[in-house]
């Protein structure tokens, strides 16, 4: 569920003010002037880099079309291979395979790398350039970028990690880190069976040597900001189905509406189920339970948001987002504590009976809500489903059935991990302002990380711009014309800078 | 909105018994005999009848497509010329056109038929013949019938009574009334400018003189029995809209999910906005004042009921609805009161936010829920809507839209207006089991030719048999091989006895 954190510009948007340092790929950076012939070698290699990312977007792999599924497996092995990895597996699972590859570097730290080689669907007529052809394009206040499914989520970062191996080899600079690749094709269907991959003993001893673990990312914006998550929300989407099958009440399936008069309504069922699970205004819980393991946020969360409220620029988000107020007309630094630290109950669709224009007189004998769920620490995926269920079935619902479609539990990082500590010194050292946000409101498969026995660091980090993931015409810039923002050669040498970070931090 | 009365197979299921008597095109019935040169003309017109129902489905006219509405309404208009009527004129609209005819036949009583030129949309890959094709195909336990868009609803019974008049002439039998057609294009749409045709000087004084008006139905059951009906409920057909747009709180289009727990959602406003209209059951309105002018059953309306429920099969009634039980589990004779006597809220449609497989997390920026009321005497279209837009208001809902689409008020016709005499008298001679119905749970148009200044007795009538209006696979049966079912023969002697019988009733 990539969207969880792809479409995440609201969040740097609110986090982030105005990046004060310079950001030049045509200057020298502090990073790179410490690695000149990796520089050069990334220069030199730059343009077999945009060729990669562009090679992997003509392959897609869409798991829920099972789509070049085995493919897709075969071919992030090769690249792993293709970038200095000792050996890379395919890992089968009970859904469509992983990957798992090591770099052995003699190195005394090990670093992880998440990376997924599914993209999202996509339909070729909302695209101004076909989806697959990688075309390279003009992004105005960005530069030129690639424009294609799975761009910015996630093969162009993906492959600008693996174009850092390929600079460093040809540098002939071993990496300071041994190195630990997992990757998954099922993170657009919620990572159903990635889990599977993480047991594997051989799987999971490499990871638990590692630091910690991140997935590539691209989330400068246009001031060249970025934010560092010290964890994410969990999420849960499920589906409400009343339907007069399972009811044992109201039509099996639609018929005339005239015979509300007589019959029961599987829709007016579903809105009332419905309206028992949230206040009048629809921005609270009120399920049975839903707060009790809710972790409060700490004097350092708080202190963390109220600088981010400081610094960040709230009328630009709220314009970003087409809202003009938040709730309860909270001003902004409430607000912002109150994304990080509050579970949610939001409506992503209602779907039943008659949906085209105008009207049909039909009684429908089924509704749907599909709802998402966001959780905090120390909730967790199943007791969220569990105290909802129990919810709806003590006020009788006991017919509405309950669907989950995927989820992950919340994740938690701590500030003073490693992985924390190496992505603001790159950040700092590339000039980069980054702003700590005590929780990422959006969602990532991050737990099967976080949580024991693994109990990883993990987030993400990069250089860069993209956006429009799961949209048409994503985007991954490769050559930036914003001084602020990192190109695909500056983006290279801010993975290489995190790899000697890793190596050095305390 | 003729779905309103053309799936109508429940309430002739609810009302009507097993037929006692035999119906029979080879037989001779009571009213054919009394014809018997007509019936001869109606034997050998019957062909060409068939022919002209097939060349009239060959050319759709669409209200909402805006397609062939000129070419329908000349079509119409020749239809009735070449059927006798001594002027047939196309009048004009705010919308598109009606047709205006009058037939003197120097007769002491006129008669009135209401027809519609236009059919409903539709799509060919769902049919199992093309649906403009007209083909004739067996229907079993019915006979051959012509599959065709119209087929019942309306061109088939139209063009039977069409049928029936050339073969009066055709036997040189000048019909017994005077005969006032008007016919509108609308119908499909919500008869929006059918007013306009009414209220022409000519057409209302035309109109002003008939004994009642009829549309011409095909409602005969395998059993051959029939449903008369005293009048109608009202319908109104509305979207209530939730929009972050007009709200001033929430998105304006859909964001981020995650969002949700700092921006209002439009959906979720929607569905406390829908728990404010009825009761936790969903099956009665608390709309401030909705029953302030529902008239009580009066005991004769009570009496036929109970006639009704004594007679008519309710599991069968059941299994074709795919319903278990009604509301508050009410024995069959109190759920045919309530259908009869109580107005609804009915849910048609929700949809709002992302309605494919499986989810998208997102916090709508608007949702929508497809609504329709059905109105009983002396409830109005435009009282139902005041007082949800008011109740709404007081409640806070102002910026919830109420977007009315299409609506008639509800019809009542005097039991012992000449024709619904005549009707009785009809079927009673073609040996039809015939069930008095205070009111049909559905609706029609009938409420411009009810209400006053008109206040014209107004129904259905025929014999014969057809399905699927609106549906793919759309039927009239022309050649019956059910002894208790007219064919095309019939159902014209049908109106041809009807047309004496409104002669000669008292």
């Amino acid at each position: 569920m990539a969207q969880n954190f792809d479409r995440r510009d609201f969040l740097t948007a609110a986090l982030a003010g105005a990046g004060s340092m310079m950001f030049s790929s045509s200057s020298a950076w502090a990073a790179a002037e410490r690695y000149p012939a990796i520089r050069k070698a990334a220069e030199a290699g730059s343009e077999a880099a945009i060729k990669r990312i562009q090679d992997w977007i003509a392959l897609p792999s869409i798991a829920a079309e099972n789509l070049n599924m085995q493919e897709g497996a075969k071919y992030m092995a090769n690249l792993a291979r293709d970038a200095g990895f000792d050996a890379a597996t395919i890992v089968p699972t009970d859904g469509h395979p992983g990957v798992f590859a090591t770099m052995d570097n003699g190195a005394k730290r090990t670093l992880a790398l998440y990376f997924m080689y599914d993209v999202k669907q996509f339909d070729p007529a909302e695209w101004s350039s076909p989806p697959l052809a990688a075309k390279i394009v003009d992004k105005p206040g960005f530069g030129r970028a690639i424009v294609g499914r799975g761009a910015v989520n996630q093969k162009g970062p993906e492959a600008t990690v693996l174009a850092a191996l390929h600079a460093m080899r040809a540098a002939k600079v071993k990496p300071p880190v041994n190195i630990v690749l997992v990757a998954e094709g099922e993170e657009e269907i919620g990572s159903p069976h990635f889990h599977q991959v993480v047991q594997r003993p051989e799987v999971f001893a490499a990871l638990k040597k590692a630091e910690g673990i991140f997935i590539p990312a691209s989330w400068q914006d246009v001031n060249g900001s970025v934010a560092v998550n010290l964890g994410s929300k969990g999420v849960v989407e499920l589906e409400l189905v009343s339907s007069g099958e399972k009811w044992g009440r109201g039509p099996k399936g639609d018929i005339h509406s005239s015979m509300k008069a007589i019959v029961d309504s599987p829709a007016w069922r579903l809105v009332a189920a419905l309206n028992s699970l949230v206040t009048p205004d629809g921005n609270n819980s009120v399920i049975d339970g839903w707060f009790e393991n809710v972790r409060p946020l700490t004097a350092r969360e708080k202190e963390l948001l109220a600088e981010a409220a400081r610094t960040a620029d709230e009328q630009t988000q709220k314009k970003l987002l087409g809202v003009n107020r938040w709730v309860d007309d909270l001003p902004y630094a409430q607000a912002l504590e109150r994304l990080a630290s509050q579970p949610t109950v939001n409506i992503e669709g209602l779907v039943g009976g008659y949906t085209g224009p105008g009207g049909k007189t039909i009684l429908p004998g089924r509704a749907v809500a599909k709802l998402d769920l966001r959780l905090v620490p120390n909730q967790t995926r199943a007791e969220a489903v569990k105290k909802m269920r129990a919810h709806l079935d003590k006020r009788g619902f006991t017919d509405v059935e309950l669907n989950v479609t995927g989820g992950y539990d919340p994740t938690e990082t701590a500030e003073d991990s490693r992985i924390i500590r190496a992505e603001l010194a790159t950040y700092k050292r590339a000039g980069v302002k980054a702003t700590l946000n005590p929780r990422l409101a959006g969602s990532w498969p991050g737990a099967v990380f976080t949580a024991p026995p693994l109990s990883l660091p993990a987030g993400h980090f990069g250089l860069g711009h993209g956006s429009g993931a799961h949209a048409p015409d994503e985007y991954y810039v490769v050559e930036s014309t914003n001084p602020k923002v990192a190109g695909i050669t500056d983006a290279m040498l801010g993975y290489v800078d995190m790899f000697y970070q890793i190596a050095q931090v305390s």
